[in-house]
């Protein structure tokens, strides 16, 4: 089936129905960013691969709404789909619904399928359209029909983690969410965000691509904890020491007969943001619905001692591969055989030959010359270049070890740089490093770590269209919340132990494409009478290349720090290298 | 009546109506910051005169809700008075909410005037009292029937302004507001906030001191507009004036008459944060309302070019007589007659003599030493202190000009400062460069520029506990939204055309304040691949001092900042000072 006949015939069963607008939005009863095969509806529809967006069908158009990070990867995937590309001003707000207001000015009914769409997403919908005479079908899906050898769900294995590795007992965590529900004056909880029910019951798997998650929710009341799971997914031991618990399993399409039995009078905490309408709109009306975050999420992003030491020791084992990557980029592009794909290969390998690596945590991006200006892009047989010497190369990668997620980006000049192009390293590498030193009160929030970080980019009219950093999930989720820096007014205070990307970067169209990113663990550093001061230390160990800086961009603080960082990196790896490639790292990490 | 007995009286009222918790909050039907005497009710039931609290009291407790900037004045003014200081974590949250849920653990019965607050406080009351089991009551005056004596309303003369000091006529400003109501799906709408009323009407009063308003309220729909004024308050030429605008007159009185005949089926516009309660609950069951900010409100706030050049006209006055001022301190310092309070006067005199001067902007803070550091000091003859040759003095002062409102803070030395004092003010000053240095993307909102402005602050453990800056109104009021420099996640984007105040600080106590404020004009810069920017000019024209400045805080940037704007500023003021004080201003310029 063509995309300009799946489009048909969900035209035609929208004539059938009386359906005026069809939306598909890219996510799935988990509210998940990277999608199973079988929850891919963007794709199998319009051909669109990236990780957000929402396709809206009329009978007149077809229209992916994307962001400015998949405006060109969707030109292509959409050309001769009968899609097209509607670019979003603002990242993540659903401005498809006021087109939709503007098309239908006499109202009409608009639908779409409630167990993909999250609550928030229905509740924006909902809010524009009803006002102005649209009805709203939250219950529409218009696929499941059409879509022929449509995948199925995965059953890949899940499995649980030791306390020696999580730092918090299954028994404890579930004591602290009971009580957060109570506090919230909730009886009850749903949590269908997979990360969130990873963290609560240390249980992992392997369902999602790059995510180490398993597909399940979890319910719980001051009585009782259900885990609705395909149970060929647990072996025997790992299904005892979950009901050593008190978990129940229950099958996981089970969950709307659970709901609909919850017992009239109990008040039930769902999170907008990670509860698909479907869900939620399965509620029995004699329960009242608390809308909150689910407290896991809160809890699950503040990394406890254990978690912290692990992501150290993980931290060294990717910088290690890493530091060989860049001396094989380095003593190998001279011989023409490199390109951005199989780079990215042998980056996968000397990963993987790294203890505890399980997976890497997203697909790598390896961006040589005007595609490092791609900030999402990633390498096919067609688009792949060769590496010469010459030019910059962008390199943002990571893994998902036993012992930790890790997420790093560096630029290094395979050539002899231009001025422009150390110009524009060194004012990103002045963000990061303004970023990672900054001190900030008790109680800051991103958007103001996000300020400081840009700020010396800013100085110079130049600006990055994504954000400055995103929580990291302990052996999870490469992108976590709650936490978050960016511009956006995110009212979630920065708290000792949230692990946080800081990656400004810059992007000249058809020229380079700077960006350098490590992770930092935020710290309580001392109180005085102006308030608790809190700061960051810098987890990821990786070289930051100094040919490319030009210290003219720099003060001496900004100098020391670079060095310092780069003394540390050699002397917390040197010891995991050979001689010969300790050598070479003591070279890349002199001071400058 | 002393307050004991006040509190007496209110607590047997609320016997008899069976109220277990009666909140007073500060405000008005306006919802405005200064009020006018009749609208005191928190000082004449507490003798408290801050400008923002809340009382709430039960048969057990009497407690005045206020926030940091508050906490030593309320202390002093509630002793023997039956209330006590709770002293809020968050300032203008409603944190007394929690405590009244936390004293009734079975509900109970919470009443308040919906004359005094605004829909926003009533909804925070509502939303967390009523779900769990409290009843709320919005119409409880228990202050009228006890209060003898009260004030009577104020009846000053109101007057209107020539498009040549607006740059804009009320019929264009009624044409706007009315197209934004329409745009927001609203029929009809009411302003309540007195400063809007003034700027849609180019009308001017004296009702409230500093604050150029005239109390009244509009009504306004596509086909009319009625302004609720007592009739005395314009003279005939006023009332023709407005009348050829359109504008109905109705006595201020009537707005709940006139609410309750708004035909069945339209759609108000009311401002959550601007309309009272009341007002709100007036409006029949037939009515839909739409809550949103006033159109007014942000086509206020972005100030058109002949607004602006008047208002650089009044920063000449301003600066003129602030240089004045400073000249005199430092002439009569050593006689040993100056105080807090003389020279609070002396300074009224200087700009009194300005041309246009109409009025003081807000009651003037002149804290020396120590006082200082009590941010909204305001001295009376019991603590005004007397001036030496030694220590710091800040003066925080502004004017209502016929052409502009100003807003500066200034500190000085007094004698030879200490390291301390010269570190404090080298490292606010740094924060007062680097916020006005900023470049900025449009969009971006004022926490950002907040946090540009305290990173140099808190990059030395040192904070300040107040905003970093307000918007200001064009001959109006001092505090102006609904822009804001601050570190709340305030999602309105900086304009072209706001001006702003600067404002960082320092406060240590027990030893000395600082805080060095200048006024901002936000203006488009330049656009490129990477997006548009912005930046500040500095409207304020008056010396900042230099043998305060301990140079090893500063880049050179900023030292270069410091010398220009110290340039500029003699440049700006030399032709409208005496030979003698262009001198004294030449030497205080000099580049360091």
């Amino acid at each position: 089936m063509t995309h300009i006949e799946k489009l048909q015939a969900i035209r035609a069963q929208m004539k059938e129905q009386n359906i005026d607008a069809y939306i598909i939005p890219s996510s799935d009863p988990h509210i998940s960013e990277y999608l199973p095969e079988y929850y891919k509806c963007i794709a199998w529809t319009s051909g669109f691969t990236g990780s957000a967006g929402t396709l809206v069908i009329t009978q007149q158009f077809a229209g992916l709404w994307t962001d400015s990070r998949y405006f060109v990867q969707a030109n292509d995937q959409l050309a001769h789909t009968g899609f097209e590309l509607v670019k979003l001003r603002v990242q993540h707000m659903p401005e498809y619904v006021e087109w939709i207001a503007s098309q239908f000015t006499a109202g009409g009914t608009v639908a779409f399928d409630g167990n993909l769409a999250s609550l928030a997403v229905a509740n924006a919908i909902q809010s524009t359209l009803a006002s102005i005479g649209f009805t709203i079908n939250g219950h529409v899906d218009l696929l499941s029909s059409i879509w022929k050898n449509r995948p199925a769900l995965p059953t890949e294995k899940a499995y649980t983690l030791p306390v020696s590795t999580t730092g918090e007992s299954t028994a404890a965590k579930l004591t602290k969410v009971r009580a957060l529900v109570k506090q919230k004056r909730a009886t009850c909880h749903i949590i269908s965000s997979l990360d969130d029910i990873a963290w609560l019951l240390n249980i992992r798997g392997t369902d999602v691509p790059c995510n180490p998650v398993t597909l399940s929710f979890v319910y719980l009341d001051a009585e009782k904890v259900t885990l609705f799971i395909d149970a060929t997914k647990l072996d025997e031991a790992t299904k005892q020491e979950l009901q050593g618990f008190g978990i129940h399993l229950a099958d996981y399409t089970a969950l709307p007969q659970a709901i609909a039995a919850i017992p009239a009078g109990s008040t039930i905490l769902l999170d907008p943001k990670r509860t698909c309408f479907a869900t939620y709109d399965n509620v029995p009306s004699t329960v009242t619905i608390k809308e909150d975050m689910n407290p896991s999420t809160l809890l699950k992003a503040i990394k406890n001692e254990v978690e912290i030491a692990h992501e150290r020791k993980a931290m060294i084992h990717d910088g290690v591969a890493m530091t060989k990557f860049f001396k094989w980029i380095e003593e190998n592009v001279g011989t023409g055989t490199l390109t951005e794909l199989n780079i990215a290969e042998h980056l996968l390998g000397l990963r993987a030959a790294q203890p505890g690596f399980k997976d890497i945590s997203f697909n790598t991006i390896a961006g040589y010359k005007d595609h490092g200006a791609l900030p999402h892009y990633s390498a096919d047989e067609k688009s792949s270049y060769d590496l010469k010497t010459e030019g910059l190369l962008l390199v943002d990668s990571g893994g998902q070890y036993e012992t930790g997620t890790t997420d790093i980006t560096r630029v290094v000049a395979l050539g002899t740089p231009t001025q422009e192009e150390k110009d524009d390293y060194t004012i990103v590498l002045r963000g990061t490093i303004e970023g990672s030193m900054a001190i900030y009160p008790k109680g800051s929030r991103g958007y103001q770590i996000d300020a400081i970080t840009r700020r010396p980019i800013w100085a110079t009219l130049r600006n990055y269209g994504h954000g400055t950093g995103h929580g990291v999930g302990f052996f999870l989720n490469v992108h976590e919340g709650p936490h978050v820096f960016n511009p956006t007014p995110t009212d979630i205070a920065i708290e000792q132990g949230m692990i946080t990307s800081i990656e400004p970067g810059l992007y000249r169209e058809g020229k380079h494409g700077i960006r350098i990113e490590n992770l930092v663990l935020a710290k309580d550093l001392e109180g005085n009478q102006f308030g608790d001061f809190m700061d960051f230390e810098t987890l990821t160990i990786c070289y930051i290349a100094t040919d490319l800086v030009d210290k003219k961009w720099l003060e001496q603080p900004h100098i020391d720090w670079l060095n310092q960082y780069n003394e540390w990196v050699y002397n917390s790896l040197k010891d995991f290298l050979s001689t010969e490639e300790a050598t070479w790292l003591r070279n890349k990490t002199k001071a400058i």
